[in-house]
């Protein structure tokens, strides 16, 4: 009983993240959904890839959490249109909670969405919201054994970015053994070491963006 | 239809856990939930309780993850009995998985259980466990705005232990400001500055868990 309820969900979600794709598609919009550990850096990243391709493309973001409106603030004095998503208490964004959020983004007026999911490296990994890539950032202090912890999430991703690489110096993290890992679970997956303190990687990442869509 | 068999699970999560509590008290084992972020500390923070309570009480472990047995295999080797639950895909542990786990665990021969909830800092605050109390590590990478952001967690748990203050230096990280956000969510918890790298606040984290144990 339980079960087929837990798959009746998956199904109907992906019914509907079908339909963002297409919303997006016809709005030539790329959106990538950005998901990780609870403080990993994921509000950092998406502040810093605004400011790096901010001449270079025009760039809306949706923020989900729980509670509280903290990051969607931050954000919004970039000057980029910026929805959030209270989930009152879900684990994760799923594609219908997008759908609704969607109606009040001006998709014609962006060509680049960055979804910040629920920091949480279990549920995100199960719910498809649309976006044309996944990403996963796995930051230093958190350890260099996730992958074997959360295989799923890392199997799922187009890219992991591992954040906080100035901390490196102060802490037990093997950046080579973690790539290793990683590519062990997922061969195809793209690594970037970055810093959104230090800045060190994050032109690298934003110019992978922009290859990814064009060639879309 | 969806929220009555979430209500369903929660009632019949609820009967199991009083079961457990009463296994628990029956047999004079105090009992911890230790819930965090992945990579917060909780392993390391077992490894260091174990140590440090080694001469004064007997310990045993419940480890709690989605899949994996290194941090089992890496408790094992202080010579206390654990247990390794593999959630499968569950992003917590519920009082139906803990209690098949307890089958195996010589409950007369502890005073002391420490379990580890998967890491993830939304789902297990749904799931009482039967335990006694619940701790939540929460780290200073992690960011000082966690509790705005996960508000259940920091709202059900007694203790809220500030892992890797070691790390202090290189972060912005506004430890009193943390302890007053928390503070505004749970007038009555207890909040330790601790790091598992250089042992400091253990002992005072130890000695807390001694009391509450006496106080039983």
């Amino acid at each position: 009983m339980e079960i087929k309820v837990v798959k009746d969900i998956l199904n109907a979600n992906e019914q509907i993240a079908e339909r963002n794709r297409q919303l997006f598609d016809s709005n030539k919009v790329f959106t990538v959904n950005l998901m990780a550990s609870p403080g990993a850096g994921k509000t950092s990243l998406i502040l810093e890839t605004i400011r790096g391709l901010k001449e270079k493309t025009r760039v809306g973001v949706i923020e989900g959490d729980i509670s509280s409106s903290l990051d969607a603030e931050a954000i919004g004095k970039e000057g980029v249109p910026v929805i959030q998503i209270n989930t009152g208490g879900e684990c994760h964004l799923d594609a219908n909670m997008l759908s609704s959020a969607l109606s009040n983004m001006p998709l014609q007026d962006i060509e680049l969405l960055l979804i910040e999911n629920v920091g949480n490296l279990v549920c995100p990994a199960e719910f498809s919201l649309g976006e044309h890539k996944k990403v996963l950032i796995s930051s230093t202090p958190e350890g260099d054994d996730k992958p074997f912890k959360y295989p799923l999430m890392f199997n799922i991703v187009d890219a992991v970015l591992i954040n906080k690489i100035d901390l490196l110096p102060y802490l037990k993290f093997d950046t080579q053994g973690f790539s290793q890992s990683v590519r062990g679970i997922n061969e195809k997956v793209e690594i970037f070491p970055i810093s959104c303190t230090t800045g060190q990687g994050i032109q690298e990442w934003a110019s992978w963006l922009l290859t990814q869509m064009s060639r879309r």
